[in-house]
This record gives C-alpha cells, sequence and structure tokens, in this order.
C-alpha cells in the first residue's frame, strides 16, 4: 500500500479530521470517503470537493465500497464501539474518536476483536501527542519524580453555558450521550491521567446532576482515587466554573511537578526524600530543593494533537511504527469515567478492574427512568467543529 | 485595670508569647508568671528573666497567685479546653492555643462556661491576624466573589521527617496529640477555610495513618466536603511531601480567587456567571474575565499573626474591642478535623453538627488498642519554639 485511503464517518468533529487529509497534511494519507446520515452536512462539503471524495449516508456502504482502507469513526460516543466492530470485521483499519465508547462492556468486546484481527486501531487521544504531556511522561517514566506519592488535576476550565446544552437535543441526556463532563469534556485528561501516573485501584466519586444546567447528567464531579503503591489523588472537574482552573500536580520522592497555563514546573529535591526522612536526625527540616523550569519543545506542526494522532496511526498502517495511542487502551480512562458514576451512584467505593455488568445495567436504568424533556433552541452561533 | 497581667501556661510554644509580651511589644499587658512542668525550662527563664517574673510549676498555684489577670494555655492540646475550663472558673481571662482542643466534646461544655462566665476567651488563630487571609475573608463577605461554588485547599507544605516524630514520646500518638496532620499542623488551614468559606454541613474523609512516617496517626489526609448551598470544595493535607504546595481557591459566581505563594489573585468576570449562564445564546462562550493582581497591605507589625492576635486580646480585656479569634469559634475548625477523622473510621459521611460522643468514643478505642511503642532519639538541633 502506498497511500491509505480514509474514510470518515461523522462530519461534527469528522469534519476537521477529513478536512485536513483532504489538504494533503497527513503524508501517506487521501481522503477517498466521508459518510453522515445528515445530508445538508454532505451537500456542504461535496461543494467544496466535488468527485475528489466519495460521499455516503450509510456507513456500512463506505466500508463496502471498496474505496477505504481505513476508517475514522467520529459519531455520537454510543455508536463509536458499534461502527468500530463493523470496521474490523470488514477488514479496514479503525481509529475512534474519543471517548471509547459510554460504557466498558461494549469497548472491551471490540478491543478483543482487535486483539484477534491484526488491523491497526487507534484512539483519538490528540492531548498524548502534545510536547507537554510528552515531556510530563517522560520525567515520571524515566523515575525522575521518583515513586509517586500524590496526582491532583483540576480541571475546571470546560464552562459550558445553558446555550451549549441546548444546541443539540442528544446533548447532555443519559440516552445521548451517557453521561455530562466524564464523558464529552474529560476523556483526554482522564486517558492522560492514567497514561501518566498508572491506573488507581479504587476510586470515590462524588457527581452533581444538572447543579449549574438544566441537564440531567453531571456537570460537577470529584473524585478520589487510590492506587496500588497507596499513592492517593483527585480530580476535580466542572462545566459550570469561569475561568476555570487546569493544574495537574504530581508529588513524589523526588519532589513534585505542577503542569498549569502550559508550563511545567518541577521543584526537584536533591536528594530522595524517603533517605532524607530515614537518616536526617535534625528535627525540623526538610531536603533541598530546586524550581526548575522544564523547557517543552515546541514540536513539528504535523507530529503534534489531532494531525500528530492521525500520522502517527498512518505510519503505523504503512510501516508498522508503535501507535501513541492504541485503541486498546481508550478502556482505560473509561473505566475510571464509569468508576465515578458508579461510585457516585452506589455512594460508596469502586474496585478497578470495574464492574462493566453492574455499571451497563445501572446506565440503562439512567436511560429508562429518564423524565427530563430538552427544549432545544437554535443557537445563534456554535462552531461545534471546533469542539475537541 | 490599667495593664493587663498575663499568665503563661507551658513554654514549648508558650515561650513565643511570654517573649514578645516580656519585651513590651504587646500594649497593655505585662508578663507577670509562667509556668512548666518541665523544671529545666523555668530555669532557663529564670536566668533570663530573674524576679521580673513568677515562676510556677503547678497552673492552679499560678492562677491562684493573684498575680495574674489573664492566662495563655500553651500545654498540648489535651489540656487546653481542661486548663481553659479552671481559669474561666477562677474568674480570669482566658486564650488558649489552637487547637481548641482534641474532641468537641469537651470544648464544648468549654465554650458554655465561657458563654456565661463574661471573661474574654481567645484563640490563638494567629493566620486570622494576617493581611492576606483579611482581605480574601472581605472580598468573600462584601459579596465581590459572589455566591461560592468551589473550595479547594492543597495545604501540603507541613513536610516533617521521622526525626520530628522521634523528639517527643507524646508526638503523632492517638494517647498524647489525638491525631496527626489534622491536629497539629492544620488547625489554622481548617479555621481560615471556614472562617472565609462558611462551615460544611457534610465531610467524607480519607486519613492514612502512618503513611509517611512510622507513627500511629494520620500523616496524608483528603477531605471532601459539601455545603448548605450545593458548593462542593476539597482540603488535601500531608507532612510527607517535600516541597508541599499551599494553594487555595475558591471559585464563585463571579469568578475564582487563588491564594499562593502569599499573592491573591482574583479572576474576576465582567458579569455574573449565573446571568450569563441563563442569557447568552451563542453556544460556546464564556464571560469575559479579568485577572486582578490584588494588592495585600504589609500591615503594622504589632498588629499581625501572634502578636496581632494577643494584642487584640488584650485590647478586648481593656476596652471591650471585638476578638478577631473568639475562642467559642475554636470549636468549628475542630469539628471539621474531627468529622475527617470519624468518616474515615466509618468510611461514610458524617454529617455536621458531628455526633460528639461517637466521636469520643472511637477515640478512646484509638487510645486503648494503641500498640505503637514509640522509639524517642535524641534531636541533634531542633527549635520547635518557632513551631506554629
Amino acid at each position: 500500500m502506498e497511500k491509505v485511503r480514509i474514510g470518515v464517518i461523522g462530519l461534527g468533529m469528522g469534519a476537521m479530521h477529513a478536512k485536513y487529509i483532504a489538504d494533503g497534511e497527513i503524508p501517506g494519507a487521501e481522503l477517498t470517503a466521508i459518510c453522515d446520515l445528515d445530508e445538508s452536512r454532505i451537500a456542504y462539503w461535496r461543494d467544496q470537493w466535488q468527485d475528489k471524495v466519495a460521499y455516503f449516508t450509510d456507513a456500512e456502504a463506505m466500508m463496502d465500497s471498496g474505496k477505504v482502507d481505513a476508517v475514522i469513526v467520529a459519531t455520537h460516543h454510543y455508536l463509536h464501539p458499534v461502527l468500530g466492530k463493523t470496521v474490523l470485521e470488514k477488514g479496514l483499519h479503525l481509529m475512534v474518536e474519543k471517548p471509547a465508547g459510554v460504557f466498558t462492556k461494549n469497548v472491551r468486546e471490540l478491543n478483543e476483536l482487535a486483539e484477534q484481527c491484526g488491523k491497526v486501531y487507534g484512539i483519538m487521544y490528540n492531548q498524548r501527542a502534545l510536547p507537554l504531556y510528552q515531556k510530563l511522561k517522560d520525567l515520571i517514566d524515566s523515575g525522575e519524580l521518583g515513586e509517586l506519592k500524590r496526582t491532583n488535576w483540576i480541571i475546571t476550565n470546560w464552562y459550558r453555558s445553558q446555550s451549549y446544552y441546548d444546541s443539540g437535543g442528544w446533548r447532555a441526556t443519559w440516552a445521548g450521550e451517557g453521561g455530562g463532563v466524564l464523558i464529552n469534556q474529560d476523556p483526554h485528561q482522564l486517558d492522560l491521567w492514567q497514561w501518566i501516573c498508572g491506573m488507581p485501584k479504587r476510586v470515590r466519586g462524588f457527581c452533581y446532576y444538572g447543579k449549574f444546567h438544566d441537564i440531567e447528567v453531571e456537570d460537577d464531579v470529584t473524585a478520589f482515587v487510590e492506587y496500588e503503591n497507596g499513592a492517593t489523588g483527585t480530580f476535580i472537574t466542572s462545566t459550570g466554573e469561569t475561568p476555570g482552573t487546569n493544574r495537574f500536580e504530581i508529588s513524589g520522592d523526588r519532589g513534585k511537578i505542577v503542569i498549569e497555563d502550559n508550563k511545567l514546573t518541577f521543584w526537584r529535591t536533591r536528594v530522595s526524600e524517603r533517605e532524607f526522612n530515614a537518616t536526617f536526625k535534625g528535627g525540623f527540616g526538610q531536603p533541598e530543593s530546586w524550581k526548575c523550569e522544564v523547557p517543552i519543545p515546541e514540536g513539528d506542526k504535523s507530529k503534534i494533537a489531532h494531525r500528530g494522532i492521525t500520522a502517527n496511526w498512518v505510519e503505523a498502517i504503512l510501516k508498522g511504527t508503535p501507535l501513541i495511542a492504541p485503541g486498546v487502551e481508550g478502556i482505560r480512562g473509561l473505566s475510571i469515567s464509569n468508576a465515578i458514576h458508579l461510585s457516585s451512584w452506589t455512594n460508596d467505593w469502586v474496585e478497578l478492574p470495574l464492574d462493566e455488568d453492574l455499571y451497563y445495567e445501572k446506565l440503562q436504568e439512567k436511560i429508562e427512568q429518564s423524565t427530563f424533556r430538552k427544549k432545544v433552541k437554535e443557537v445563534v452561533s456554535s462552531d461545534l467543529q471546533n469542539s475537541f
């Protein structure tokens, strides 16, 4: 294969992917097909691309057309694993938008299929391709921070107004999205949190539903977690605060790292704290530490964010390059998200790995018991294509 | 009364108070007596002050001596409310060091006595007399931040080494201190948190006992709270991290305030978020906000911190000036502290006001069931007088 022929399903978020591929920004890739249920969207893009691309309103027809080697699934969340399975079953390579799905039960089935079929399966965790988080992961993985003691992510800069929620009937409903800030806004942070710090072993979640908005799902969440080594963590998020905060602090044996305002600061102790603790004899006192401003490379535009993830996926298809964001890892952040919900619903700890059947059952209850009726209003101006 | 004659009980922390009073730094006050069980401490100060001051090893003897009008109790925590009651019963004015006590049951008895007896009862919440927190309280009380949505205090800069804990047999034991970081290091922050943001209505605490040190009490804590108006909060603290963090973030209807590095920054929205949420029609979008660096007055040295609290107490005795830190308010921060412990012990929510009898009972169990035997070691150099 010289060029990977890509089809995109879902032209909300998917339109961005389709466009940079069509514009030739991904080496080794060409956009050959797009698909959406909404004919007006198709018409819009047909106007731009004419017969350079094939147009579909039926996803399977696109997969069966012989025009695509690989498919990006950028539909509503619930369909990600469903369409994902069809893509793999048809022998095509797969990229899914985040989240991997709404509940882990069918995401696990997709993962099992992916592991058998040998096709390249990636997930659009574009923030893994940001130099800032790659540097942080490097510092943790290489042991610069030492053994972790605590993680704390305040990610409250996902402000959304009522008008945003009113812009789509499916938004922020149990049936339409399967959750609120956890499932729509936070998947990147939940993934980065586990990618960098590892999976927690148990979770205590506190979710508030429709607290700041007229919606039925959560818009305010605090979660507390414990890790295998005894470290603990908190994750605080909301769509009701403005201006919010995005501050990720990790403390370890060799000091602490804080990411805020796109800067990485490492307060590095000169010696190991555990060693200091064991040997110091002076009563009050602590290890000398240095405030280090760690440089973050700017990065090659074609290798960062969405384009970086897509380019890496295409390279994996063409040359076997390892994936930055393997699709099978999408279940991890989703497990944390599901565990936070479940803990809130049961008012108790949730152990990981999650009881998938219980989560699925409780989610169905939410959907069935929903009495919420959305009043969808016209939005004056909204650039949802740029949502991420 | 022209001058308030002050006696100090307990010459660990109390020595600092005794010294600035003896040095004439508190207008209207004179140091007339000091008391400690440890004769070597008495001898040390007798050497300095000769017959300017009376010396006691028996607290009641000092109270009965006719040489003091007012007493500062700066003993071990358990004795604060016990000695406090005796001071008031003997018709003297009272200042207790923080914490007000170890459990709220006897602190409440002291409060009831104080409300009957008409003597001036203060508590050494010296951080209430810092311009930084006074400014923050002013901004909240005057409504500049609007209704509160979330509070988050990361106060992990209480690093202590094993050597500190080994410096006293009573330290960090259930019998000697009745707790760890919550009861020894955090009382100021727990008080400021409630002084500025109000009391929570329920608490979920996660405490880890002897996690970073060879001690039996908690040295790592995360607490999650809910307030009456639906706001939530977190309080994260430890003595095992270095360099730690002291960052207090409060978000409200008009933006957010962050205190860190002794600076107060107010991200102020131009309009109310609740109003914006209700009226904005544009889908994505949020209120304009301005990053405001709020000036903190330097403050008159005699009116800030410990000296400020003592001077205010003396003024209250002489002129009826309102107290900055009324003793009866000491029970509030202690209630939060007790609730965090109790929630951790029962693995459940704790409602406030606290079930005081249950807390007392559980604390007695901890004391009785303690199998921890401390190895007290000599500390090479330790300046515990400067502990605060």
